[in-house]
């Protein structure tokens, strides 16, 4: 609840360069990856994200990241269909990639699931995860979502954020 | 509780023009898309569905819509073999579905589970959601069902028409 | 517990006749069916209940039926795997099924989910179903297991079995 | 809680030797198989275990084993993509891989999920099971873990080895 507040009255302060950082494996989807014989050939994305996603883009910049070379492929049909581009980032570059933004004087919001989205998360000005991330992350995150991977993460950041943008003008149409 | 009684009160009320129109994608199914390399390919839908699709069907107009355009496909096949066929309608349309169906008095009970089914639940005499359904959805609905998407929701509404049609003469078949 | 008690009683009281008949679809997979724009082409079967039916079929007969002519090639496949034969019944034709073995005087032990098997529940010495099966059928049932359709249902059947034929000298080793 | 001190105690006791065997299904997958009706055609991987095994890798020796014959090509697949090898071990083999490796010194660890683990898991050092293991399983496991197959069990088993090497000085970088 603390946490919740906390999270809410940092992302309020920064909401005029606040960028948002979604991994993909593990919060877009539920972690799973579907094989058959010739290798990893499905992932299971799941609902709401999409509408989402639209409505933060549209006010804020939004980036979908993954490490996941070898369903990249699937990862960037799925996240091109919804209206953006996933980015190819190794569990180290993704921590450039924030630290680079944040230089940037973007307040990077950053929502992982694994540990090796740890280093991210502290570079972030603030990080989130889902609520069956691993234990570690949770800890690390300032924040644990009530959503599971791949069961409506981007939507429930929606909801925080729409909350925080509220009696702010600038985002009246949020 | 109180909003099941006043949902099967206000159902009663309206069994002779009753009208259902179920959304697909999060009702039907668990919200989830399953992607290959190639797109959208797949989706997972529940059990008992057709079965109750087929009892409510033979006694009130039951209508499937969706508005996912690049899965419509998949979602045609099996409504069909549902034995029924699905509409896609985009959010805006479904708004103007529902009112048109209440134009023709019919009163129109609608089962959604995203933001962009708000606006027709509004327009519908009656509305519902699964239990997994977004939470200003769930607010917005006048009844959250008990079961998620994919699990049996016609089944459940089923169920609930079957209990408001007890000791109706022409329903005695139901 | 009662339920449980009496359901043990029942099939101790008849062991040397009690044949085992398993709907198929919701109790050996989870009910879900998975489509693609060519129709049904998937079905998750579940973890434990092939080791199971070898075990009961080595002492008991077992059947495996279905009445989903669609997918019963898929069915047919797993149930292959199994060291089985999947029959194909109409919801009709199981009841059917169902009494001319009770004329055999075998004391048919019924497991299924959909309310299209309360008939032939009804008509079987006792039934089960899983325990995500519809309300209707619970309330029919003469045990409502504790696992869920496709986690393991013919496990469970198989684990109460085997308490019942302890002290049993022909059972000694099931 | 007694048990999983317990089970950390002699962990620690025989960390020197101290080697890991996982079997698949049911274990790195939540026990389903998925079947189109040309057979067994893909299983469902989960999260976080790529990366833990690896990091366990680094440090004890690690094994996968399964006695699934038919979807062998599939297991192997997945392993293979996280560095290691799939062992094609029927139930009886297992048993005797374990205690070859127990002849050779090894402290074994072994995780399973299902009956045929059983025999396997009385020759183990120590043993440990998934949270959705079957009843028997449970009993018999040194420790039943809190994750459900397919759903981070390696990660599981590598926070509590993390815990144990604590304070070990060959092991500071684990």
């Amino acid at each position: 609840m603390l946490k919740t507040l906390r999270f809410q009255m940092k992302l309020k302060a920064k909401l005029d360069c606040a960028t948002f950082v979604f991994d993909i494996d593990g919060v877009l989807t539920d972690g799973t990856f579907i094989y058959d014989d010739t290798g990893k050939v499905m992932k299971r994305f799941g609902p709401h994200d999409s509408e989402a996603a639209k409505l933060i883009g549209a006010f804020f910049p939004l980036h979908f990241i993954t490490a996941d070379a070898r369903g990249f492929n699937i990862t960037q049909k799925r996240v091109s269909d919804m209206g953006f581009e996933a980015i190819l980032l190794s569990p180290r570059e993704r921590q450039v990639f924030v630290e680079e933004l944040m230089l940037q004087n973007k307040a990077v919001v950053f929502i992982g699931d694994s540990l090796s989205d740890i280093p991210a998360m502290q570079s972030a000005y603030l990080s989130a995860c889902p609520s069956d991330a691993m234990k570690d992350v949770k800890k690390e995150a300032n924040l644990s979502l009530s959503t599971a991977g791949g069961r409506g993460v981007v939507a429930e950041v929606y909801s925080i954020v729409k909350y925080c943008t509220r009696g702010v003008n600038r985002f009246a149409k949020f």
